[in-house]
């Protein structure tokens, strides 16, 4: 019978782009429209890194190594070097985007019926990977309260079964802005040790800590087994276009395993292979600069947002996402009336609701997820737009 | 426990790509080896789409539309247009590579322990994607007697169970060049109807018929709702490292299942889009070109196979591979022979042995598979070292 699978049926729609089509209908009528709603930087991709696609000059646009072009990888090795992760390009292969380092990882380390923790809010798509590799995802709740910190070790040590293979983090976190500390690390090290369970780290967001230095899973001693880190140039870079991630890990079984995976799709895209090599070469300085104007960005979204009645928001301290609790009844139905049906000087803002962040069904509803790749102007006027928002929403009911 | 999944350990290494180490030290010793083992072909990525990614002018590498940018959907279908197919932009879903329109299809139609029906010899890949989705492939025996042409339609019928969910063909075929025949596409679609089954049709060699023109799946009618086609840019434009290709249907369920797929994954690649949209205003005699260079390829190629000593190989009528017989004991041991012992006139030539493309255990192992990608001076050359190396493998013995 001509039908669509289990899993095809689950598969969650993307809570991000789901109300992409009010947003559309918004523009139309001529309203222009805050994206705060998804992770795509305004700042611009360094030229360097466009440049050696553009300046590249190939005949032919040919399949590259399963695991990723080997200049490619040798460059990575210097870069996670210089970020106090000592890895050999052997240990490294190249994914399309991080989205495909999820993927493998999952599909390599976890059968069907098989389970993994993750603290929730979580990077909604972590569900999709987990539906399409028959994954489940086991969800330990952390807090507005406390700035999303890790939940209480034995919280996570209470949700582990027989069918736990692993724990995800992502580090800094996507979307509570959260950084994990060198003592959560540590607690979620003796776990894993203690239970003999995988450790993904999902590291896009590692040069954008605005207090600390990040602290990798690959920073851990005696854990080389167990850890496996997912990344990415989309962020880093402004770079989400290219497709490029890496799977990095110096397990030797799972390295053998993904790379079946890997060879079954050929081969990562090669235009952008390109960029982020170039990238690798960036001065010094490219970070400071991109992390100061985070920075700046961040510190006007929360302070905007904690001078509004009835709003919190906690200091996220990485990442370029930052969660705040409204004065309304539902998340979901808010941002949508703000596409919908309200306007500020013909201007309006498109958040993304926590709800889709949150395994636990209920949890987030006054929560909403606020990407800061605006410029401190945009910013300002998006702010604008949210402060006469709630109090419009709540005065007409 | 740490312990790679089962369908991580089951996961088939790639055929064509485990002799590599072999041909790497052949090179290292000085031997000069000629790749006919893999469908990467040495003809150059037309100067124009390479040109139209080197020539772009965006300062952001942004995402793009999961179901990627609408100006190359529209594009796209002026294509399908022209080779008689009558598609709209929104039944077309951009993929990374024809790869992911693979996996796309297997995980929206079908949960772990369906069945799908595929003719073998087959692309080995097709097991990889089933092995991740845990889908089940059933093979039908095709056979090099009578040129692999679709095996009898009661065969397939019998291979029929209430787990079956699809059919996948490739056409014309990877690894057999076969082309498949009105009557034996109109014989599959009499199955998909009476047994209400998806048909898979994989068509990245569409353009590359030397005697008839293709018969695609979607030029049979009444189908609309089960037929899917698994489409890429990567051997049309000698473009395998852009990784873009399509999935396409007229089934509406099937395209919303994909949607989250895709969404999960964020996007198609940036610069190859721009590559593939390119290549759709290439001038109409780009392929008359391509196919006569091909053409002439598979002539002489078929021709020197045939005229060596109890070697036998069907003319195939599209792709650009040959299967051929070999009076050979096992083609995995004869194709790493011929990278570590073998070499005339300082030369060798790398093969696809064709128990890879197999399912059923036992069968290709006097088969290879040639992909004619090189020039009919290599070609010449590596015939050459074939037939003194079918003389040398069997006198040793």
């Amino acid at each position: 019978m001509l039908a669509i699978s289990h899993r095809g049926l689950e598969m969650p729609a993307s809570p991000i782009r789901k109300l992409v089509p009010y947003a559309e209908a918004a523009k139309k009528r001529g309203t222009k429209v805050y994206h705060l709603n998804i992770g795509q930087p305004d700042i611009e991709t360094p030229k360097m890194v466009l440049d050696a696609v553009r300046h590249s000059e190939f005949t032919i646009l040919a399949y590259s190594h399963s695991a990723g072009n080997e200049s490619y990888r040798e460059k990575l090795v210097k870069y996670y070097a210089g970020v106090g992760i000592q890895v050999t390009a052997d240990q490294i292969i190249v994914t399309t985007g991080g989205s495909e380092a999820i993927q493998f990882g999952f599909l390599a380390c976890m059968d069907s019926g098989d389970e993994v923790i993750i603290p929730e809010p979580f990077y909604a798509n972590y569900n999709g990977f987990a539906v399409a590799a028959g994954v489940k995802v086991v969800p330990v709740t952390s807090h507005i309260e406390n700035g999303f910190a890790l939940p209480p070790i034995e919280e996570i040590e209470k949700k582990i079964t027989p069918r736990t293979k692993a724990i995800v983090i992502c580090n800094p976190n996507n979307p509570t802005g959260y950084c994990y500390s060198r003592e959560e690390m540590e607690q979620l090290k003796t776990l894993i040790l203690k239970y003999q369970l995988y450790l993904f780290s999902d590291e896009a967001y590692r040069e954008f800590c605005y207090e600390e230095t990040q602290v990798s899973a690959m920073h851990l001693s005696g854990v080389d087994e167990h850890v496996i880190i997912m990344d990415t140039i989309s962020k880093r870079y402004s770079a989400c276009g290219g497709r490029i991630g890496a799977f990095i890990t110096k397990n030797k079984s799972v390295l053998e395993a993904v790379m079946k995976f890997a060879q079954a799709r050929l081969s990562p895209p090669s235009f952008a292979q390109i960029a982020g090599e170039a990238a690798i070469d960036l001065p010094a300085d490219y970070f400071d600069t991109t992390k100061a104007e985070y920075k700046s960005r961040r510190d006007l979204i929360v302070q905007r947002l904690n001078a509004m009645e009835n709003v919190y928001c906690p200091n996220p301290g990485g990442a370029f996402y930052a969660m705040a609790k409204l004065p309304i009844d539902d998340a979901d139905k808010f941002c949508q009336w703000l596409l919908e049906s309200f306007s500020y000087e013909g201007q309006t803002l498109m958040l993304a609701p926590a709800t889709g962040f949150y395994s636990t069904p209920g949890l987030g509803k006054q929560e909403v997820r606020l990407a800061y790749v605006l410029n401190l102007n945009d910013i300002n006027n998006a702010m604008n737009c949210l402060e006469k928002a709630l109090i419009e929403y709540n005065s007409k009911k």
